[in-house]
């Protein structure tokens, strides 16, 4: 390992070398690194495209999120840190340093621009992933930005669901990042840096960090557990499938047009109580879910990937799947065809301070609508879920995010046309 | 990816195999795995041996450290505990399940053993190091369990330190349990059954995840940065220095019998102000350590590994490594040859409140007497390091760590002999 491999990145993109893709970014990379590779061309997501990355990204193994209120400064400020964000981001997805030369500045009387936690670190196939919420567009009845007439009908608080414990401290936030890499330290280094940057401008409202993905967004993955031992996302949107991501992911001739070719993302902070799905037996857990455990094929039969059958029943005449089973209620069957991308990570934050470890799920998943997708499942969920008797939602946040971002542009710049 | 793997495994060690090893377990691997191999040989860090693993273990990527407090049950149920830890504790080393069939077991009305969020991954050279802390010998002046008599002198409370800010419920505790691993989702596997397995007698007192090794602990790592973008632990001990293991870090010839190869764990969580660090230059910076921030060298000149030079002076007859830098003040040259071993890793525990990130480092260290070697050290530290402008210690516990589990044997017996 070399602190030179990221310099040398830096040092190419210092020169002017634009950083549009994948291809650029391993010629970048090439023409840098010949003695100390940082990143290899695998390692490097395209940061910009039609859409965001970190959406249809295979999800990689590590996340840190964060939402940040505004908390000071004016429309200009908001623009100009957007564009900074833009600019340093797609630098760091490539594994260089926030600025040219920003971890070993060449004025050593002053602050370093990057405080070099990755230097030597490779891309990490990093993803930046931003959001704007409701507060950005309208807080307690003021338009702070002038971007009222902005905001998408679909962009609007959730409502409460039955059994929600929600802390505000954990919700909401006018701006969201999605940090996304296999190396955390490389996620973590990208967060604190655009935190940093933002800082006179924006704060931080809540930051999760999540260790081990809970879906799949890709066929080549094989499909995580969550920490309640089931296979999680087997059903899940998959990058291969244009088709089901145009009908329930990207938004398109919605309301707002610097929307198009975005997607809104909900996070739902959901606390397992693990010491009490241990004291439930196997079959029941089972019916719970609605699979088998250790193939994660559903009650009806066959293996994993083979369709659930809800119409079967057994000798006893009782649907396989039970009528209260999560994957039931979740399914687009019962949901007349809804599906979302879900993109979630397992946590464990602690403890709970009555002797329990505090682990759950960090649910993040995309949709086009959270009003035509997210709500309905959720209360549908709440309402009959099985498993809500061993989960217990404390978080809750729902961001519209942008399309990508093209070639000389920045991250929400539709805001500001 | 394969669920099947685990089971196998499993299943071997169901059959009466000792997995005694790394020899051993690597033959139970290649006899039962031939099609699905979930742990290769490099995969696996032997369970047994002299010392306990996870020691002088090159330290792996990811942490989860759990304090418990025993909160009932007498002598015999402590005991029964340590012996039902060790087995689980072992089998989960080589990836397999808690117990023989513990996911997926025959009997689907029982609560299964093991949860299974685990199944199917490789065993990720999963460490797992136990150590009692003061209060399992007495407590509140009682002597619950009949060890009091077993306590040895260098295991007692730690002072306090100038600076300190310790939270109460992040630091102390009767049993820590250790959990290392280069996949997290191993080590939370771990730790999550085997306090599962405490129900009824232990307690979770706090917990601590770690996603960054901050220190090498073998000459063939590479030296990592902490979350202040610096190398950390060029100078730790490492596997490779038996003499200084033998030294600084392995009890020999102690007052208590039982703990000849121990050593002890002092664990202090650092909260690290990156918000005030930011603002520093990087000369400042680079002071306050006493070390380059790109190559490591010390200030006196050289490259990362160059012995630093303490009576080294500048034209303007300054010492070069300032008096009040950090690695002139922790040196063994300023603390009359005192070492340990360190072990720690960066944290990110969400936010604190006040717009900022709740970021740190998670100091382990491990040394054969904690009043000989952390408490001076860290007196030299509190009273005139520079560094403890940007840092707070939030948290402090210190744990004697018995010698390795021979065959046969269990964690701590020799508490009990």
């Amino acid at each position: 390992m070399s602190g030179l491999s990221r310099r040398r990145l830096l040092g190419a993109a210092g020169m002017g070398v634009t950083l549009a893709g994948a291809g650029v970014a391993a010629a970048a990379y090439s023409a840098t690194t010949a003695t100390a590779p940082a990143s290899s061309p695998a390692d490097v997501v395209p940061f910009r495209g039609t859409h965001q990355a970190g959406i249809v990204t295979p999800a990689q193994d590590r996340l840190h999120f964060v939402a940040l209120d505004v908390v000071d400064g004016d429309r200009a400020a908001l623009q100009r840190l957007f564009q900074k964000w833009t600019t340093a981001a797609e630098r760091m997805t490539v594994g260089a340093e926030v600025t040219p030369g920003g971890a070993l500045n060449r004025n050593p009387d002053a602050p370093p621009d990057d405080n070099g936690e990755a230097l030597g670190l490779p891309a990490s196939q990093l993803t930046l992933t931003f959001g704007v919420g409701p507060g950005l567009f309208e807080k307690d009845g003021v338009d702070r930005f002038g971007l009222a007439a902005k905001r998408p009908a679909a962009l609007r608080d959730l409502p409460s669901f039955t059994g929600d414990d929600l802390d505000p401290a954990l919700s909401g936030g006018d701006v969201c990042i999605q940090a996304c890499a296999n190396d955390p330290q490389v996620a973590v280094h990208a967060i604190r840096h655009l935190v940093r940057m933002g800082m006179g401008v924006t704060a931080v409202r809540w930051s999760q960090l999540g260790f081990g993905r809970t879906s799949s967004t890709s066929t080549a993955q094989s499909t995580p557990r969550n920490l309640f031992g089931f296979k999680d996302g087997t059903n899940n949107i998959k990058a291969e499938e244009p088709d089901e991501l145009a009908r329930h992911v990207w938004v398109s001739g919605g309301d707002q047009p610097w929307m198009e070719g975005g997607t809104y993302l909900v996070a739902r902070r959901i606390r397992m109580h693990i010491e009490v799905w241990d004291r439930t037996s196997l079959r029941e857990q089972e019916a719970v879910i609605g699979r088998d455990k250790g193939e994660g094929a559903p009650l009806s039969g066959g293996t994993e990937f083979d369709p659930a059958d809800y119409s079967a029943v057994g000798e006893d005449g009782k649907p396989l799947i039970p009528l209260d089973s999560h994957i039931r209620l979740a399914s687009a069957e019962s949901l007349g065809g809804v599906k979302i991308l879900r993109r979630g990570y397992n946590f464990v934050d602690g403890t709970d301070g009555h002797g329990h470890l505090n682990a759950g799920l960090f649910f993040i998943a995309f949709m086009r609508d959270p009003f035509a997708q997210f709500v309905p499942m959720q209360s549908a969920l709440a309402n009959n879920d099985a498993l809500m008797d061993y989960i217990e939602h404390t978080g809750s946040a729902v961001f519209a995010v942008p399309p990508g971002v093209g070639e000389d542009g920045y991250w929400g710049e539709g805001l500001f046309a």
